[in-house]
């Protein structure tokens, strides 16, 4: 069930009156954001009188920007984006127990008490985005590369999902080794193992980096070395098919763009803020 | 021209995406403020890629919310409501003459560099309104009942508009004697003189006081005084039609209510913010 995209109107809200409740996406840069397109479409749809909005704001003026938003009664959420999503954590009065393991927060919820909780849904919106494409984690052995923040909150996730077995990839082994440790501590069952990027043996192979952003990035793995049949999947959005994937097409591989990933997360936020999934767009 | 009202759709924006500009109304209470209704009919129609939302912030968030407001890169600018009208005073770069002299801010435009710029519309809204309605104020008697915050912009903007002679009603002596002095300071030929709220001899009578908000309040004015033919005010916005302007009709005098003046003050408002007078609403 495809509820969230293709948005009827991407990011047309009901109208706005003084009762609207509302929600912001905050980053810097700001315009490039689809949050404001998939929300606004979903609360639409959703007929609920809200409206999430774009919000500009430099790492150095967060938290003046998240003191403010503290005095304001009619804001009910906030999507937390680049560069924020660790920086916010200090001001939270709560902090759910998958963004604690994650280490950062794209989604904060204003309790009704006023009180903000935190979570991160990186990670289940890729495993949403699998789930929806008919690709089943459960048992799998999974590749994957980059531990920064998306490769952290894909692989507790994948965890969750129920793969059997890890390795772990990234130029920087501390942080890898990090990652691994967190993973033996909250998935005992998971076979976790570090090493390089070769994907032989590896049904799922993740790129969880940002390479292919650029025209002259090298690939984050060597795709004529990836097994025909494998699941190849990138978090990347620009451009919205990376070199990865078309390779991977090429080779007869199944594979998931960062689009999907981001359509699962807003799914995910929306049942964090306490709404039900919308009714899917009209045809 | 009625540019402003009635809008095609009531507070319907264009659809937002991370490009969108913001524009807040602040105020406590936020539920009841026409301004989200106006203003994104008027970015619609003007096909600006903005939107005005409601926050909700009380006197004692006002500083917080301001120094948040400060580091958002995309705010272009704030309708101030109240109880924040003079309390946004001090966080401003500059006051035009204008909102120095009713001692009161209504908007907030946000520059290119990054200062704020504060003035009031009120009084520009009531005038505004009335020439739209096609009466004169050139060279009109007025009797002005309230000098609080609507009586001081309303009566400093009948000034500008050129009328000859006011007296000022209050039962606050300190504040009339104050707005008297001021407005002999600022409008040297106007004939200014305080006293009761007798209508004898006036040719348009404005309350600016907030009575006739509740079912039970005493008439500001005795409507059995007021010559026929004369022009009767109101700035009040709840009832729609107060028992005054009631009272007034029937006694064969023109009206004005409050809806009026706040139409008038959204297209000065729009205008102070760089904007064209939008184009009409389809019939």
């Amino acid at each position: 069930m495809d509820v969230i995209a293709p948005p009827h109107t991407p990011g047309l809200p009901l109208p706005l009156s003084g009762e609207t409740r509302l929600y912001a996406i905050i980053g810097d840069p700001i315009a490039q954001v689809g949050s404001p397109g998939f929300f606004n479409a979903a609360f639409h749809r959703l007929g609920v009188k809200a409206v999430l909005i774009p919000v500009q704001v430099p790492a150095g003026g967060l938290e003046a920007l998240l003191r403010g938003l503290r005095a304001v009664r009619n804001l009910d959420g906030i999507v937390v984006t680049i560069p924020h999503k660790i920086a916010v954590m200090p001001f939270l009065d709560r902090i759910e127990p998958n963004g604690c393991r994650v280490g950062a927060v794209n989604a904060i919820r204003v309790e009704k008490n006023g009180s903000w909780c935190g979570d991160n849904f990186d990670g289940v919106g890729c495993v949403r985005g699998l789930e929806k494409g008919g690709h089943r984690l459960s048992g799998r052995d999974v590749l994957i590369i980059g531990a920064g923040g998306a490769g952290r909150a894909v692989t507790h996730a994948f965890a969750d999902a129920g793969i059997t077995r890890v390795r772990l990839c990234d130029v920087d082994e501390a942080r890898r080794d990090e990652l691994a440790a967190s993973l033996r501590t909250h998935h005992p069952a998971l076979q976790v193992e570090t090493g390089l990027a070769e994907p032989e043996g590896f049904e799922v192979i993740v790129n969880c980096t940002p390479l292919g952003m650029r025209a002259d990035d090298p690939l984050p793995v060597d795709p004529t070395r990836i097994t025909r049949g494998s699941l190849v999947v990138d978090v990347i959005l620009k451009p919205p098919v990376s070199r990865l994937l078309e390779e991977a097409k090429a080779r007869g591989c199944a594979t998931q763009a960062g689009r999907a990933m981001v359509e699962g997360q807003v799914e995910a936020v929306l049942g964090f803020y306490g709404f039900p999934a919308p009714p899917p767009a009209p045809a």
